[in-house]
């Protein structure tokens, strides 16, 4: 079903449309950070502690980097091993080909998918530091933040904007010799929020297991903030907001075409892009003449094919 | 002017639209690889070695990282005041904000009025390894994918997908010991390559400018087979059409608007997302009932704000 929403398979739409929400809430958690800050590792000991009480645990390994592969993420797979014959646990990467208003939208989609399917927690891991990593990161609702000691990386993730969608910030590699100088800077970088909820900051050895039972307790701390202040149903709107226009934009974007001619004029600069995207614009006044899929009766099941 | 381009200034419009073609073609070279390969570095080298033939050069250091500062990029900027005083010199720094269409469009707009000021070498340097990157790299003619001794990187690279939009390899800081490995490694790869292009590989220490002078051949040669080969023609009717697909999608993603009850219908899991899509589409069935702006009457001139 995950491949289907990978691929951009249509029969997932039908299933998608089919799946019943769950019976209790899923909670959704993203990790993110710069490469080699031990994501894999702090998921791996985050899924030991949600199996240890008791839940269904999901991993999505999502990789925004490429668009040619696929992303296997396969030596994030191989060491996430220790969970392959736990049935309680599922893990899954996921690249970004394919998809119909790409991973904003397949990721939501899967995170649906295992809620379907009675997992509870559904841990989405992202890959590297950039705009589609803080997207995806906004899918979830507890969004961690993980940096390592070393002044180069909080930096490096203040600039991408991660500290800005950071619900939880963990310093993982705690052992090493700079943790205290990086725990003081984020703590400054905190101080300076002005927003209700104030990222608590974890110390964690993820190859250990150190500090990651304090950061379930922050992870649940911030899980019932989420209910109380109202913050968890302001932002599932505005990610469902987030999905349609992603889904709408996706169908649209398949059947823009430039014509060859004015394609070219733009090419041999006798006519300006943006002027011609006005014309392009003007010319096809609506979706239909914008070479848009058919439009099915009101009331009528739509073909399959035609999302 | 790229100010007006960088934050979606109605004025830029104009201005774009009135700008002559220059007399001569601009070279546009990109550079891309990962943080730390050293991209400032060699662009630095490269700025000296055009300034050295003659040409007058840009460099856009471009940072799609950030949705939130608008990537200053100052430690960059640092880094090449050794040509602050040459006026033959232009270097900006652009981030990802605020442009109709994203840097995608933003970044050939801005080449476009360097073009027109009469630069004939513009250097795109990109950080980071992401698709946002791969994207702007193929706004370049020549594209140049950095990577450092060591196999960490150059694996990185190629899931990055850098090493297929590749039209030079550089191992920079080719002082270190694994360099033999890598130039090893990239061989190999080039070697499975089946265009007609195979990318050459060249070895430069950045600080000390070695290697540099064989990149610029490289880069002539390149700039050679694009014009014979009519690849030149190709890739410029291609980035034609991207440009214009993404300023059409940027007007469209502003226009869109998601109706709250819609919305709350998909956040409450009543309605699935795709449904909920098909739904706007159906309902939207004009761009202007979308929300699009006023169409205007044809040959009438357009009022400044509405592109």
């Amino acid at each position: 079903m995950i491949s289907w929403v990978e691929n951009g398979d249509p029969r997932a739409r039908s299933v998608l449309r089919d799946l019943k929400p769950p019976q209790a809430r899923t909670r959704v958690i993203g990790l993110t950070g710069a490469p080699g800050a031990g994501k894999s590792t702090v998921t791996s000991a985050l899924v030991r502690a949600f199996r240890a009480r008791g839940r269904r645990v999901a991993v999505l390994a999502v990789d925004p980097s490429s668009p040619f592969t696929g992303g296997a993420l396969l030596g994030d797979r191989i060491r996430m091993q220790e969970h392959a014959t736990d049935d309680g646990v599922f893990i899954r990467s996921m690249g970004s080909r394919g998809q119909l208003g790409g991973l904003a939208a397949a990721t939501p989609q899967a995170i649906r998918v295992l809620s379907a399917a009675g997992y509870q927690v559904v841990l989405v891991e992202t890959v590297g530091v950039g705009q589609a990593e803080v997207e995806i990161a906004s899918e979830a609702d507890s969004t961690v933040v993980l940096v390592v000691p070393g002044m180069g990386d909080s930096i490096q993730a203040a600039k991408a904007g991660l500290l800005e969608v950071a619900d939880v910030l963990v310093v993982n590699k705690a052992d090493r010799p700079d943790t205290q100088a990086t725990l003081r800077d984020l703590r400054h970088m905190v101080s300076l929020s002005t927003s209700d909820w104030k990222p608590p900051i974890v110390p964690t050895v993820g190859t250990t297991g150190d500090g990651v039972d304090e950061l379930v307790g922050r992870l649940d701390q911030h899980d019932a903030w989420l209910e109380s202040s109202g913050e968890l149903a302001r932002r599932r709107l505005a990610r469902a907001r987030d999905e349609v226009t992603a889904l709408v934009l996706g169908t649209l974007a398949k059947h823009i075409t430039v014509p060859d001619e004015l394609a070219a004029r733009v090419a041999e600069g006798r006519c300006d892009p943006l002027e011609a995207a006005g014309e392009l614009l003007d010319s096809a006044v609506t979706f239909k003449e914008l070479g848009c899929r058919d439009r099915r009766p009101p009331g009528q099941a739509s073909p399959p094919g035609t999302g």
